[in-house]
């Protein structure tokens, strides 16, 4: 397989090698139409600069990282994909951080940072984070961060998100709607900006339809997979159990399943799932699952294209505002209505 | 959350802090026993040592690497978690690097990475790569590689992965004994030393049972999932479609599902299904999967274990050798026997 270097790049674009290199560190001095004329064919020939020889010649690593919770989670895994299609257009390698949603996990990576490894962060929260500390050294030291999906909301950034409020008055309404009179939120965490968010909207919808918020029905999961399932279990085992959950994360659908199959509790008739979820087999599983599906790609690419947007002006803080893509509401059979239930 | 330090973690052991840091970095000169005790403590105490300091006292970055073809599989996951439970309780950062089975990006991950950046690598190698120039370019520039599942065979190292052959021939047989008299194989690619051997076991499998090999029920796939979905498409469409389905990755087995839920092909009835698979929602798909599946988290234990050995020794070439751990076969339904069929 022939690398395709710059000079071939150049020849196959008809310019100067110095403009496309310029166009690719999106120098002020390059039109916009030739930038993406650039972008085009360096994805087209599938070129790889040499970020070695790149970082020799300027002082940048060519690098930025990504710091996200976990990966065995389809939602993260697309947003990174998004994230390294538009790395990959501007030459730039990909690292990535995984928290286990930990806390001194994450302060720790931050620290590491720090050293001018990376260009710049893309960074999703932990579950355990509430000290923002480590958060506000990387504006210190002038290393430029994106937040997306978990943000940090005090922090002046850009943000990208899904419309988590909407979404959890929507994911509600849905469960209403096919029959539920008493519905369960599982949240990833108490302290997510996502998890938050979503509460207020299950709250807000369940208020709209004349219900009061139950106080016992909210269950914050943690990392320890052995107590969530405890804690499901204890709550679906109850003689006043819920007849509908709403599952904040696609690990917690997962849980739910398994903890209904495990107590002999029938989906849907029984019980309604629905959850946020980006999960490759939710139309396969028994009963196929009713997710909440958000843009993950795009979300990632969008951080990512803020991101570069700061390194390419040496700005160390992006412009403050939040980027928010709707997520989608998908139907199917853990939401059917079950006539003998209305 | 107070940071658990050098000297508070020598305290909480009553050593010396010297004695501490030499145990923490496998010097020789500090026993066994008490460089368990000292892991222990630091597991316990959560202790993050801080890599930036230690860089700079010592000429190590501290940091290994993770080359892997993919997230958004269970498998990889896992194997990224023993990985990381081990370098956590040596006080390493782990970067992952992603080839979205892309030869051209694992080589550049690697000139990358030939800069000092990490002090050793742990890879699983791209579906396309065959040229593995740059694999040797690490062993001339003295950093230790170990691999994992997917393996460079010619390289004098450590390797470890699941019994692959032996598992083919088992995945193979439990199909005939179920009543398949057509297995198509699936592989994700036809260059990876894990597909020939599982090929190789299935084909053995064929031919103890009197049967021939057939050239036509192999199919190669890439990591177009639309020119994947085509090629089975056109597999389970033809008048003489196989019965049974033996996919060699996680990501074919939900392709095998999707194809077969449109096409209205009913598994297991009409067509059985087994995988290599990690899935946690295997036992909750419609019908749950039958797997082969690896023990994941102790293939990424055992590599990092191996690497850190190489690295505390300060031998660019770990010993050569395989370590080789079992995989087992899972069955669930859809494999289970359809008597009309037999």
């Amino acid at each position: 397989m022939d690398q395709v270097n710059l000079k071939k790049l150049a020849q196959a674009l008809n310019l100067a090698p110095s403009t496309v290199s310029r166009a690719l560190s999106d120098s002020y001095e390059i039109s916009a139409a030739t930038k993406a004329r650039v972008l085009e064919m360096a994805q087209q020939l599938n070129y790889q600069p040499n970020p070695y020889a790149r970082s020799l010649r300027k002082r940048s690593s060519y690098t930025i990282a990504v710091i996200v919770p976990e990966v065995a989670n389809n939602f993260f895994s697309l947003v990174i994909n998004g994230i390294e299609e538009i790395a990959q257009a501007k030459g730039y390698h990909v690292l990535i951080y995984i928290t286990h949603e930990n806390y001194a996990k994450e302060a720790a990576f931050i620290k590491h940072l720090l050293n001018g490894r990376v260009d710049g962060i893309l960074m999703s929260l932990s579950g355990e984070t509430q000290d923002l500390s480590h958060i506000y050294e990387l504006k210190q030291h002038n290393l430029p961060v994106v937040f997306f999906d978990r943000i940090c909301e005090e922090m002046e950034t850009v943000k990208v998100t899904t419309n988590d409020y909407e979404s959890g008055q929507l994911a509600t309404r849905h469960l209403l709607e096919k029959g539920c009179r008493d519905i369960a939120y599982l949240a990833a965490s108490g302290h997510l900006s996502t998890d938050k968010l979503r509460l207020q909207g299950y709250a807000d919808a369940l208020r709209e339809s004349g219900k009061t918020v139950p106080d016992n029905r909210t269950l914050l999961f943690s990392a320890d997979q052995e107590a969530n399932k405890q804690a499901l279990r204890k709550l679906l085992m109850s003689p006043s159990r819920p007849d509908g959950i709403f599952a904040a994360a696609e690990s917690l659908a997962i849980l739910s399943y398994e903890v209904c199959k495990e107590l002999g509790i029938i989906i849907p008739d029984q019980m309604k799932v629905i959850s946020f979820s980006n999960l490759r087999t939710a139309s396969l599983l028994n009963p196929s699952l009713t997710t909440i599906t958000q843009p993950a790609f795009d979300i990632g690419k969008e951080a990512a294209t803020a991101l570069f947007h700061a390194i390419g002006k040496n700005k160390a803080r992006p412009e403050n505002r939040k980027i928010i893509l709707s997520s989608t509401l998908i139907e199917r059979d853990s939401t059917a209505s079950s006539p003998n239930l209305i």
